[in-house]
C-alpha cells in the first residue's frame, strides 16, 4: 500500500479501480500542401464537429450543474466561431500553403502564450479554455480519437495529469466515483466542477499518474486530500465505514437546509455565503444560506476592455437582491489593485502591491469609478435588503470620506427623483490591523464590521500568503489573530453593532468553535460549507465555547490553539 | 520675497548672499587622433593631478569630519587607480585612436549605467562616486577649471543642483553658512556631510537654482526645510532671532552631553543611537549616547562578493563593543531580504518582498549564515556589554528556534574553550503586529523588546512607506500604533523586562512626550537627535505625560493625536 498526498478539492470518499487517462500527445508537423482548399475544408469540418460536441456538453452541464458551470462551454463556442482566431488560421493555410493542424496550432499557441503571460487571472484562465478547444479541433483534423470519458461504464477513480472543463463535464458520476490529478488547486476549474458534480476529488498530487497503474485499487479521500494505492482489506473496510459516516452526515446536513442556525444552548448566528456573480445565488439558496455575506464585485470589472456602466452594475446588483428575496446582501465595493489588475485601468507597477494602491485607496483617489458603483448600488437598494461595505479601510478618515461620497450620490439621486432605500446598512471590512486595534472608535460610526481574515492574517503576520517560502506564517489560529477578532467583536457589541467574518476562517471547522465562543454574529463562507457548519454549530454550546475561546486567547502559539480545539472535539465524540 | 520649500537636511539657520554654483557642462566630442601616445600622456597627467587633489580632500576631511566621512575619498582614490576602469580606457585610446576624454567618458558611462540600474543601493551610490571622479579627471584632460569652492572668501549660502561628496568636503564653514540644492534627500551624501560639518542645509527643493540670482539675500532655515529669497527686513530680524535661539539651544544641548536622561519629575530613561558601522561609534559618544540601541549588521554583508567571514564579523562587533566601553550595544542579527538584497545570495524574486522571505525567516532557513553571525557575536561578547536581538519575529516558535541555535553555538564555543559572556541579553524586534498583540506571551521568554516602528507602522497600516501613492497611510501618530506600543510596554513591564524603540519615531519630538508617558525605557535614534531629545525630556513631567498618553489612546485619528500634543506643547511655552 502506498499513499499520495494532494489537495482536498471535493469532499467525499471513493473506493474503486484506477482508470488512467493518458495524455494524448498530438504531434503537429509542418507540411507544404498542394491544395490549400482541402486543408481549409478539413478545418471547417473539424470546427463543425467540435461545435456540435461542445453544444452537447453545454446542454448536459446545464442540466446537471446549472447555468454558471455551463458558461465555460459558452465561451468555448465563442472561441470556435471567433474570427480573430479562425481568420488568421485560414489566411495562413492559404498564403503559406501549410496543413490545417499546423496553421491552427501556430495561431492558437500565439494566443495561449499571450494569455498565459498576462497578469490578469481572468486572461490566464482564457488560456486554459483556448488550449482545451484547440486540442479538440486538432484531434478532429488529425482524426485522432481523444479519450471518451462518457464511455466509462464501470466504477472507477479517474487518474490524470489534469482535467479540462470539458473533460470534467463528460464525467458520469454513476461510474466516475472520484478523480485525482497531478496539477491544480482548490480553485482550479476541475476542482470547482467536482464540487458541483459532488464527485470526490484530490488535485495537485504532483505525481499520481506515475504512481498508479490501470486497475490498481484506489481509496480516494476527498476530505483529507489523500489517495491510497492498493490498500489492504482492513484499510478498505475502515474507509468504507468513513464513507458511510460521510453519507449519513450529508443526509443530516440536508435536514438543516431551511432551518435557522442555532447552537445547542439556543444561541442564534447567521450563516451567509460569499459570491462573485448573480449566478452564484442559486447555490447559496440550495445550500441554505441565510444571507450573502460578501458579494465580490470585482468580476463585474474583469474580462472587459472598459469599466462597467452604471446600468450593467445596477442590473447585476438588482438581480442578486431580487433572487435573495429580502435576505441580507452585503456588497463589497470594488477591491481592485494588489494582485487583481484591470488592463484598462493602467495601475502603477508597485514593489509591494499588497501594501499598495488598491481597493478603497484607489476608489477615493479615482472617484468617478467609485461614484458610478455607489450610484448603481443605491438605485438597486430598493429591490432587496442591501448592505454596503468598504474594503481595506485603514483609518477613520477613509471611512468618513467614503460615507460622505455615498451620501452625496444618494442626495443627487433623490434630487433626480430616483428611489433609494433609507435602510441601507453601511459597514467596513476589518482586514487591516490598525482598524482591528481601533475598532472601538470605528464602532461608533459604522453599522457593522465584516472581518476579512485572509488579508488580516497576512498583514498581522507580515507574510504574503501567496509566497510559498513564508506561507507557514499564514496562521489563522495564531492567538494574535484570535485576540484581534475578539477586540473587534467586543467593540462592536458594546456599541450595539453586529460583526461578520468573510475570510476562509469563517467556514473552517477548527475555527468555528472559537468564533462562536467569541460571539461572532455572521459567518460567511463558500455555499457548500454552510450545511456542515450549521450541523457543527447545532452541536456546540455557546457558553462552553466562550470558555474554550478564553483558553485560546491565553495560548502562545497556533499549534497550542489547534491542540486545544482538537482536545475539545475529542471529548465531544 | 519668495519662498522655496525643500527637505530639512541639516539643522540651523543661515542668512547670507546667494552664491550660485553653475553646473559645469563638459562637452566631450569624439576625435580621431594621430598620436595616441599624446592622449595616453594627457590621461596619465589628469589622473595624477586628480589623485593629488583627492588625497588633499581626504586629509582635510579626516581632520574636519573624522575617519568615516573620509572613506568616500578613499574609494575615489581606488577608482583613480582601478585597472578595470583605466585599462579599458587606455585600450580604447590605443586601438581606436580616439581622444582621451572621449575614451574615459565612454568607459565610465558604461560603469555608471551598470551601477545605476542595479537594485543594490550600495552600487547605486558607487555610481555617484564614479561620476564625481570622472568629472574631475575630464576637467583636467580638457583643462577646464571647475568651481573651486574652497576659494569662497565671503559669507554665502551656496545654491546648486546637487553637491558631490568632494564638493561638500571643500566647503569652509567659516564662509559657506548654508547650502540649498535642487535634488537629494535626508540620507543623500551631501545631507549626511552637511550634518557632520554642521552647515545648515535644505535639499530636494527641485528648482532653487532657477529661482535664485547671484547676490540675492537668502534666509536658509535648515530646521524647517525652507529658503526665503530676498526677505524684507522684518523677516530677516525674526530669523536672526530664531538663529540666536537655535544657537543658545545648541549650547544648552551640549551641557547635557555627559548627563543622564531624566524627566522634570525624576524619571530616568536611556537615550541610545542607531549605527551601521564601527565608525559610527565616535558620533554616538560625541553626542552623549548612553548605548547603541540598534547596530544594523547589514553593512557588513553589503558591497562584497561573498558572505563576510566569522573573523570579519568578530572584528567589527569587537570594535564596537570596545569603543562603547561597557555601555550596552544592541546588535540586530542580519535583516536582509525585503528591499535589501545581496547579489551573492540570489534571493528569490517576490511579489511582495516586504511580506516575504527576509531577516530571521531567511536566517532560520539558511542556518549556516545565521550560525556564523551568532558565533562571531558570541566570541565578541567578552569585550563589552552585548545584547542580541532578532528581527522580524512573528511567532514565538521563531524566537524559540533562534534562541536554541544561539545556545547550541554557545555550547560549541565553550567546548572549544573559547570564552563567551554569560550576561548577554536576548531580545526581539517588535515590528510585526502579531508580536505586539501577543507581547505578554513573548515577555515571559525574552529579556527585552525593541519596537521597530518603521516596519510596525507599515504592516499595521498595510501601507508600503516607500510607495508614494499610499505614503499618507504611514501614520506614526495613528492611535492604533500608540495602542500597540502601550500593549508591548505594559506586557514587558509586567514581566520585569525593558522596552526600547529604534524606529524613526523614537527621536521624533512630537512622539517623545507620548512615548515617555507610555513608559518607554530606551529611545534609540540617530546620534544627532540625542541631545535635543535629552533636553526635551528634561523639561517634561513623566506623570503629566502619562495623562497625555492616556488621552492620545482615546483619539480616533492621527490628526487628533498631533493636535493633542501640539496643544500641550503650546501650554508649555
Amino acid at each position: 500500500m502506498s499513499k499520495v498526498q494532494g489537495i482536498a478539492a471535493a469532499a467525499g470518499i471513493a473506493v474503486a479501480k484506477a482508470f488512467r487517462m493518458e495524455e494524448v500527445h498530438l504531434t503537429v508537423e509542418k507540411r507544404t500542401v498542394e491544395q490549400p482548399e482541402a486543408e481549409l475544408a478539413k478545418l471547417d469540418q473539424a470546427l463543425g464537429k467540435s461545435r456540435i460536441e461542445v453544444q452537447l456538453l453545454k446542454e448536459r452541464t446545464l442540466q446537471q450543474m446549472g447555468e454558471k458551470k455551463a458558461e465555460i462551454f459558452e465561451s468555448h463556442l465563442l472561441i470556435l466561431q471567433d474570427p480573430e482566431l479562425i481568420g488568421p488560421v485560414r489566411d495562413k493555410i492559404s498564403s503559406e500553403r501549410v496543413n490545417a493542424d499546423f496553421a491552427l496550432k501556430e495561431v492558437a499557441d500565439m494566443f495561449i502564450s499571450m494569455f498565459e503571460n498576462n497578469k490578469s487571472a481572468y486572461l490566464r484562465e482564457r488560456a486554459a479554455d483556448m488550449r482545451d478547444v484547440t486540442k479538440r479541433v486538432l484531434a478532429h483534423i488529425q482524426g485522432v480519437k481523444i479519450t471518451d470519458l462518457s464511455a466509462i461504464q464501470e466504477e472507477v477513480v479517474l487518474v490524470a495529469i489534469d482535467l479540462t472543463p470539458s473533460e470534467t463535464a463528460q464525467l458520469d458520476r454513476n461510474y466516475v466515483k472520484g478523480f485525482a490529478t497531478n496539477i491544480g488547486g482548490r480553485t482550479s476549474h476541475s476542482a470547482i466542477m467536482a464540487r458541483s458534480l459532488e464527485i470526490p476529488a484530490v488535485v495537485g498530487t504532483k505525481n499520481i499518474l506515475d504512481e498508479v497503474k490501470d486497475g490498481d485499487l484506489l481509496i480516494l479521500d476527498g476530505l483529507e486530500g489523500v489517495v491510497l494505492i492498493n490498500p489492504n482489506a482492513e484499510t478498505v473496510a475502515a474507509y468504507r465505514e468513513k464513507q458511510q459516516r460521510y453519507e449519513e452526515q450529508k443526509v443530516e446536513w440536508a435536514k438543516l437546509k431551511d432551518k435557522p442556525t442555532v447552537s445547542a444552548d439556543g444561541h442564534h448566528v447567521e450563516l451567509a455565503a460569499n459570491i462573485g456573480t448573480p449566478n452564484d445565488v442559486t447555490g447559496v439558496l440550495d445550500n441554505g444560506g441565510e444571507a450573502v455575506g460578501l458579494y465580490r464585485t470585482e468580476f463585474l470589472y474583469m474580462g472587459r476592455d472598459k469599466l462597467p456602466s452604471e446600468k450593467d452594475q445596477f442590473n447585476a446588483y438588482r438581480t442578486v437582491l431580487e433572487k435573495m428575496e429580502g435576505k441580507p446582501v452585503v456588497v463589497r465595493t470594488l477591491d481592485i489593485g494588489g494582485d487583481k489588475e484591470l488592463s484598462y485601468l493602467k495601475l502603477p507597477k508597485e514593489m509591494n502591491p499588497f501594501l499598495g494602491y488598491r481597493a478603497v485607496r484607489l476608489c477615493l483617489d479615482q472617484q468617478d469609478i467609485f461614484r458610478t458603483q455607489l450610484r448603481a448600488l443605491l438605485r438597486a437598494s430598493v429591490y432587496g435588503n442591501l448592505r454596503i461595505m468598504f474594503p481595506m479601510i485603514a483609518t477613520l478618515d477613509e471611512f468618513r470620506q467614503s460615507k460622505a461620497i455615498l451620501l452625496e450620490e444618494k442626495e443627487k439621486l433623490k434630487q433626480e427623483d430616483i428611489p433609494v432605500s433609507d435602510e441601507i446598512q453601511l459597514g467596513i471590512m476589518v482586514e487591516i490591523p490598525s482598524t482591528a486595534v481601533l475598532a472601538d472608535q470605528f464602532a461608533k460610526e459604522v453599522d457593522f464590521f465584516s472581518i476579512g481574515t485572509n488579508d488580516l492574517i497576512q498583514y498581522t503576520m507580515a507574510a504574503d500568503r501567496m509566497n510559498e517560502r513564508v506561507s507557514y506564517l499564514y496562521q489563522p489560529y495564531n492567538p494574535a489573530i484570535i485576540r484581534l477578532v475578539k477586540i473587534v467583536i467586543d467593540a462592536a457589541h458594546k456599541e450595539g453593532r453586529w460583526v461578520g467574518m468573510c475570510g476562509e476562517m469563517a467556514g473552517d471547522s477548527t475555527a468555528i468553535p472559537i468564533l462562536l465562543g467569541l460571539g461572532l454574529d455572521e459567518f460567511s463562507m463558500s455555499a457548500t460549507s454552510i450545511l456542515p457548519a450549521r450541523t457543527q454549530i447545532s452541536k456546540l454550546s455557546q457558553a462552553d465555547m466562550q470558555k474554550l475561546a478564553e483558553q485560546a486567547l491565553q495560548k502562545s502559539t497556533a499549534e497550542e490553539v489547534v491542540q486545544l480545539v482538537e482536545q475539545f472535539a475529542g471529548t465531544q465524540q
